[in-house]
């Protein structure tokens, strides 16, 4: 099903041939001040072609909010949004390549064999294109968790083919043990990135040899993947549920629904497996004061937490739970399937031959994707800070339990 | 919430000090033969304190069913199963180390904040003892995975620290394009992995390798984690929804759901981001022909595929739905939480001390996590087939289209 | 949320004053010839102002399909819909009766109540406006419905007022035990009902007292409610989930989610309360035999059962589960709130006054609610069954039982 | 599925002749007293054979928690509930009655066409053992509505037969316009309705008329219906979710799922289709202040609202959402299924046969009905409650709107 979240529900809808793609979000909070120019920014960041030199005001992709709201403010009832396609024609049929052949690693056979029905587009839903809903969406989490909690969400390039931002060392098998990396983590922010177009990766040195990089598979016809890593900062904490639905897996199964991508890891990731739990362990520590008045929502009810943790090798989620601390994660996306080189490959009917796809093809899909990450993750600690703020509001108004949940000896009521 | 699935849906109860764990299978399809021992050797294998020589007819843990059955045949109603703690006793509490301190990397401060009532284990639903329901659950999605299509389900320890069955290699960035790793993937089988006990992977030497590094962190009283590979075999294709369902992205919420994972990886993984798009398209090549009568469930109506692919970087995955070929994913885990040396940290209310754990712990939980693996791989693959069967049902009963959806440029009904 | 279903899930959005309002429908059967053309009939037959003489083609309410189908046939991927809405212009306010007064029995204080936030129609997604989206989803699900299993569904004006089709009386309480009453469920159809407009009643003189009772109450500047019947012919059996989803429940469910409907009965339903279980018990007898061919999909897996009951003030449904009879139920409409006549009543800060509305006002909402009662039937059965051709599907794959679940005494596998 | 609800979720399991039946409660918030003695009453009022001098030490169906809390606090956790089925012996197969008939308007037979596997005890799930899984998950969603709203919900017999607390008449063809029944909801109490055993309704008259009446079925073999009214005091306002999951919606589907349910009205229900609106619309007027520290949970967020209605023929629901007057609402039971007399009916190979099933039969379901319906109305409320707390926790944390949505021609945020 094309839907996503519980509490915040995103439904989405469209191919690439239709008349439109848009999506339904339900839950969206009352009373947030909410228009198209608060979306379309991560629209246009979505969009290909971009580089240091885009214009702003981009005119495609044109989001259109159908309901929801009146005045610029949001009514609580389900916001539609419709982004019109440009290329509505349906692709005619014929003895066409994409007609005779399923293209290697796209999405063509597996659709044939799953719904028995070939779209003219090949894989259907599979498309980029379908990832524009879930952009319109996401940004309208984000301006939520903005403005309530103060959440900020930065996603950037950490690696595209071996070159890396921060390459794992003997030292350093996961870059969660870096305090460099650490640093980058509390401060990077969305301008900053894309200080560093078109690879959006915040370092002068590496973002160039990047480009370089890509630009060495776009002349062979070739393509090259990469990972793009994400931190949540300000998150209250408490997100996420225990077993199933552990705040790390939420955020996984929403990485793992971005088209292309191959890997997920939360905190010190794969590279921590090597690291003793000596080391890997997060001691706490008095979290520093909070200036009064600090909290972006100007709200008293978003408590900062009395303890944070030194180090952060668990990426800001401990037992599938929030504590407060930066939560990051990286995830890893192949390199795109269409290529402008000839493949010997099978037809439909099994048939060998050798497929040649024409036109223009982008050799790294990790730039663009960033506002994408952006958004999913905006979707998911949305839907777990509605969970999590029905709970503690259920909580508070129970009479108060007296002297029989003790903490550090005392007999106190939590 | 502590449901899972939606189609063969399994709802987890239980923590360390109650009466008992345990789960309801709801979706259950009826009239497969099914008892407790067909439950009970996962279970076995799950528990701790195994090796090559244990007694294979393990008391504890004893798994009982409560309902869904009648003489030893589902009937199609939700399945009730129980396992009794034998520690049911709740901690007293009073100035003890739990009391005073959130261990480092735990889930008892998340816990606390998250419900701000403290179970005297801690983390309550954190513990690993909570999996024992998934185990039950898994054990029976299995059983039907393998009547009705033959699928096999076979996980191993991949790695123990920095101990590798397949090291990454310059010419291997992932082991998915290492044709002896495939070989491995096409013909491990849950008997050969358990002669490799307690680590659980199936290459002597290095298993050697990895029992000698564990017992080096657990002389130490440290820790270290490592990661486990999956294979699915035989799946039928057309599994997984496109968008926000995909298939990895289900295997991925399933994995990272397990306590003490890091991360994920499908097919090619983090590694294939650094694979040339030439080299990591999967081509099309007619399948071999099925012997009459192989389909391990008896039934004509499960068949196989035209076409498969040469390379397997998909992991058996295309655009989110299953094209034939085996699936596989590597999972890790993170070093225990739980280790003898004394840490230096915070107490509840922000106080400096140092936390001393005492008695038996398990310095790494690789081999113990394979059944559970499996367990979670198999209800995301009967939850992805009971969606699919239903769908490719409702589309078989409608009149047959006339040459309106054609393929390799012959008017053909699909 | 405004999402209805689980296998054939609809999200609607849009109220009075947006720009459109519409729909997702999501898990839609591929391989459907589905176009504008299908949809808009009952679209037409919701609108106002009808009747004999209304032209077919009415302009108004034009569906829009968005995605999810090419040529013409459905591709299995959500279908977007979308009907704009005229009066686009949201109310300025000002010192108007609706910023002063919210309506008596109208949303408009439970909405401002629930949401904190007043929209200018009032009561925001509670206008029948809302129903557009339904109207067009049923469409679709009817068409799947008639097509794979000939299934049939017809609703009619049971009641205006105290003018009834079958008023209730010592011998028959429930009209389920009138034998003229089984024979018009069993054969009335749409084109029947449709030559009584404007009433929807399928009987002259009670038509014409209907008609007449409507047009006082018009006069009067008030309203009046009534019930509608709804039947489904040829179903499968095995439809509907035992325990809390019984299909009796989700019927239910989605009549009494149509604005202003009051109550719900199945079968016999509140008359039956007062009738001996030695008359109201179903007795089975042999069902007739199917001609060859017989079913409307031409598909030889849609069998008839084998048994049928005699009498059927169990409107097809037993212990939650279709039995394959016709499924009969009826709803109840309140009066419309919106009437004529001065009320007196309080503002929204409780001050004393008299409300009036101007303008057109509809007395009675009864015969436009019957596409719509199709509509949430039509969700209701596809629901279930697709739920049930998963289950049935994946339960055929099993091997045979042998012998062990024995009836009427041999030992026979079902 | 077995599940009911979103945000407090219960998961049933069990049948006649397994093992046990339970469930599995999820979402209960943290921190409320609880023990077995908070469900245990309801269980025995639910008991078959009661009478008013039963002892209220009642042994059977003794309810055991699982998990879930601690020291008699909850946790937050899945709260498992277990009750021993004390006939677990599951019937030998053989030449039986049961075996040759499926006994009329009992599921036997919709359940083999469902699962295609029979039972012994013939309808499975369909057995009134079923719904104890309910009203123990009931009197945990009561406990805490009570603790934290002072919410109150008492159900009791409103006829049976055609024996009516309140008969239709010409003036009051819905109870909802007469003054005495409005008083009687105001005030009823759950000792009221026990002081009135065994037929629970409160008037000494009907009652005895009742009681008769049922002794008369008993004693020619057969069987009779009746109604069930329930309100809900106390509610706040905002609950129920407009469109697809209006309360009345939510309730109906609840109260559908109950064996033996034939129907539902809220509020005037069937009877208030014939008032005019006029009448039937509920007048505004100013809420009687509520005495400080009034409210029972003594907290000051559960505020009472600033109008209520004069009259309440919407049965507190308008626009699918409360308004914080009584919500009540009437369920109709059919006659028992089960009854002693010859019924001339069908094998399963339809073969032509008499029926006569031997034993004690209880001719009336209602009485027994009533905390069920009471369990069924508490997971509804529950699970709004919730919904509607997230909704309201979420919107408070966003800057104050100025001077955009005004009401009464001021500009007011609200």
């Amino acid at each position: 099903m094309s839907t996503f979240g519980t509490n915040f529900r995103v439904t989405t809808y469209g191919e690439s041939h239709c008349l439109s793609v848009g999506c339904i979000v339900d839950g969206c909070p009352p009373g947030m001040a909410l228009t198209e120019s608060d979306i379309q920014p991560q629209m246009t960041r979505r969009r290909p072609g971009q580089s240091a030199i885009t214009t702003p005001r981009n005119e495609k992709d044109k989001v259109e909010i159908q309901s929801g709201t009146e005045f610029g403010i949001t009514l609580g009832t389900p916001i539609g949004m419709r982004v019109m396609n440009e290329n509505q024609r349906k692709q005619d049929y014929g003895n066409q390549t994409m007609d005779l052949y399923p293209r290697p690693s796209h999405a063509d056979w597996t659709y044939l064999e799953k719904y028995g029905v070939k779209a003219s587009s090949g894989g259907g839903r599979s498309s980029a294109r379908e990832t524009i809903g879930r952009v319109a969406a996401g940004a309208i989490a984000e301006k939520y968790l903005r403005e309530a909690y103060g959440i900020e969400i930065v996603a950037f390039t950490t690696s595209i083919g071996n070159e890396f931002l921060f390459p794992p060392t003997p030292e350093h098998p996961s870059c969660a043990t870096n305090p460099e990396y650490l640093k980058l983590i509390d401060t990077i922010s969305r301008a900053k990135v894309d200080e560093f177009l078109p690879v959006r990766c915040p370092d002068e040195a590496v973002s160039k040899r990047m480009e370089d990089l890509v630009a060495s598979y776009k002349e062979k016809e070739d393509s090259i993947g990469g990972t793009v890593t994400c931190v949540i900062r300000n998150c209250p904490t408490g997100l996420g549920e225990p077993c199933f639905d552990k705040l790390e897996a939420t955020l996984a199964h929403a990485m793992l629904s971005i088209p292309a991508t191959k890997g997920f890891e939360i905190g010190s990731g794969f590279g921590g497996t090597q690291i003793p739990g000596s080391i890997h362990n997060d001691p706490y520590i008095k979290a520093p004061a909070t200036p009064a008045g600090a909290t972006p929502s100007g709200h008293p009810s978003v408590q900062r937490p009395r303890l944070t943790t030194k180090t952060n090798n668990s990426g800001g989620i401990q037992g599938g739970i929030s504590n407060g601390a930066p939560i990051y994660f990286t995830v890893a996306f192949k390199p795109p399937a269409t290529i402008g080189q000839a493949q010997a490959t099978a037809t439909y009917d099994a048939g060998e031959g050798v497929l040649e796809a024409k036109g223009r093809h982008d050799p790294c899909v990790v730039p663009r994707a960033i506002p994408i990450v952006e958004a999913m993750a905006a979707l998911v600690i949305i839907d777990a800070v509605l969970a999590q703020s029905s709970r503690a509001a259920a909580r508070s108004l129970l009479p108060p339990l007296k002297g029989v949940v003790p903490i550090h000896g005392k007999a106190e009521a939590l």
